[in-house]
């Protein structure tokens, strides 16, 4: 089914078969997860080469897909030679995007290159039945494990134990790990969009802000809540209360037609009321999937139009200098009629909340 | 100092300039961590482009290097442009073993390219002070959350709890995160050189493997033990004798002048004696350093002559299907007059033992 709609691809590129060569990509298409494989797809035929180490595993998860396992000694590209006379005069298309260069050189010498651009990655945006159940899995994992870390939190506990102990309760729940670098950020800390968690104690009477997700089943989540800890000033509040204004805006126009950068714009102009737009520094969210950074891209020129069946997250930000900073996140689906927030609410809520 | 080095590789390829494209060769070279970047080295300067996420990053981690800082907006090898002219007819070398297609594309439009091959890989085989002090304080940290680790183990216990809890007394110790996947696997599951933890009890009555490696200020450490659990069966105590003779007996051989396969050789003489040899099916071990895995590798066909300061693990492993595998492994400093096994060993000792 995927490597069908992979074929449809060819046409549009002008080339009759292709070479995938990147793994996330090759899962994907394939199942496989090994850590060494080329997928040649043409007209009639799919074959994954790989090596001895994945002889069983390789059959294993391809089983059923109409994919001829071969097992390679040395350099996978070499197996390809074989097609170089059967496909001379005619196309082979290549993830230019992420090939590496040696890897497309040799190709160049065997085939005369098309080239696939994100024709895989634009592929993956829509999410199966199966994919959905498995990022809706991921997120709930995910929520639990931020629940059950922060029942741990003591005054004096340091931002690198607490991210610690979200990683480890992540594990105790099933996932293979952590989807990125969990963020543990408090107090003037938590104005880096993308601060490292710091071997100190998290600071009072400010913002606790955390942002982690998981891998379960190869599948990724992601998660940002913002907590007051202490007795915070009321201004902590308030930024807080513009930028959930500012998410759940996002949230609402979320619908199959719609722009991605049009979201982009709602949460800015939301912020804008509140004078805070210019605070705003990244972009209002991703796609995820088998990444954690997938297409489309909610920020300004991506005019990729949602449909049923994507994966994106809604994380609207506001980052004070000196103050501190608030992110909300959560992973919607888009639907046919609109959106499905999958965070499960009840676990991990987005009303104004004081830990500790 | 090392950018001056890398100046030397440039009259080996006959090139005037280089640019490095992977990050952490970058880290490398210049101390940079941020997740974008392009370095210019040429005769007299040395540049680093980045974006505008990593402004006083890139200058505190570069200070006093002789490193120029440039921000740029959108793709960095753009800032390229502007050495064209001055560069015609001359050479600009590229990391040809792991640059991308797309920006190869690109600088082979400004320059005539050279191959710098793995010339900046193969200067990092030789660790400097700090780089030492770097990996023993990681060889260190890891060794420690073994143990802590070891110490929660209860019958019933899962094989991915233990390895849970060891990513986590790695972190709480200081390790930014785990070098690779944590391995712990029981029973026959040992018989798999890179098995996943399973959602299943620790097996009773035979092997416990536990690889591990932490991540700490960028290094790698990477250590194997394997313990008996329960009452493991004679032949798992005689399996393990012969491994640690294997291991022991390479570490011995440990001094510059000696070539990486020679290592290698003398593990698999050893096993022989015992007919264990056919059972080991990988190679003794690696370099490492800023990633897990360095030049040398320490197999067959790897003639590269061992000096002082390069760090690298010595693995022998024997993996009997269906009963169990075993593999011991340390993190081993080439001294000028030997070798210096960094695991504290009396921390984490080598004779056998059995847990639980």
């Amino acid at each position: 089914m995927r490597i069908a709609k992979l074929r449809e691809q060819l046409d549009a590129v002008g080339a009759d078969a292709a070479v995938v060569s990147t793994l996330i990509n090759i899962r994907y298409l394939t199942g496989f997860t090994g850590s060494n494989a080329l997928l040649w797809v043409d007209r009639r035929s799919a074959r994954l080469f790989t090596d001895g180490r994945y002889t069983l595993q390789a059959k294993q998860q391809t089983a059923g897909k109409g994919i001829a396992v071969r097992i390679v000694k040395g350099a996978a590209f070499k197996a390809l030679e074989k097609f170089k006379d059967k496909y001379q005069g005619k196309r082979v298309a290549i993830e230019n995007q992420r090939i590496g260069f040696t890897l497309a050189t040799e190709l160049k010498k065997l085939f005369r290159i098309a080239k696939l651009d994100n024709a895989i990655e634009r592929q993956r945006m829509i999410k199966d039945a199966g994919e959905i159940a498995a990022i809706r899995a991921s997120v709930d994992l995910n929520a639990r494990a931020l629940v059950k870390a922060l029942k741990t939190y003591k005054p004096g506990m340091s931002e690198t134990a607490l991210a610690a102990r979200i990683d480890y309760e992540q594990r105790l729940l099933g996932a293979s790990g952590t989807a990125f670098d969990t963020i543990v950020a408090s107090g003037p800390h938590s104005a880096l969009p993308h601060a490292s968690p710091r071997n100190a104690a998290i600071n009072r009477n400010g913002y606790l802000l955390i942002d982690m997700g998981s891998t379960q089943a190869d599948y990724k989540s992601d998660l940002t809540r913002t907590f007051g800890v202490g007795q915070p000033p009321r201004r902590a509040k308030e930024i807080y209360a513009a930028v959930l204004e500012a998410q759940l805006a996002a949230i609402d126009a979320i619908k199959p037609g719609v722009e991605a950068q049009k979201l982009h714009e709602i949460t800015s102009k939301t912020l804008r009321k509140y004078k805070l737009h210019k605070l705003f520094t990244h972009s209002t969210g991703h796609g995820l999937g088998l990444e954690i950074h997938e297409a489309p891209r909610l920020g300004t020129g991506d005019a990729t139009v949602l449909e049923a069946g994507m994966a994106i997250t809604i994380e609207p930000g506001v980052y004070v200098e000196g103050f501190g900073g608030v992110r909300i996140e959560d992973t919607v689906l888009v639907t046919p009629t609109g959106a499905e927030v999958l965070t499960p609410l009840t676990i991990a809520p987005k009303h104004w909340t004081i830990v500790g």
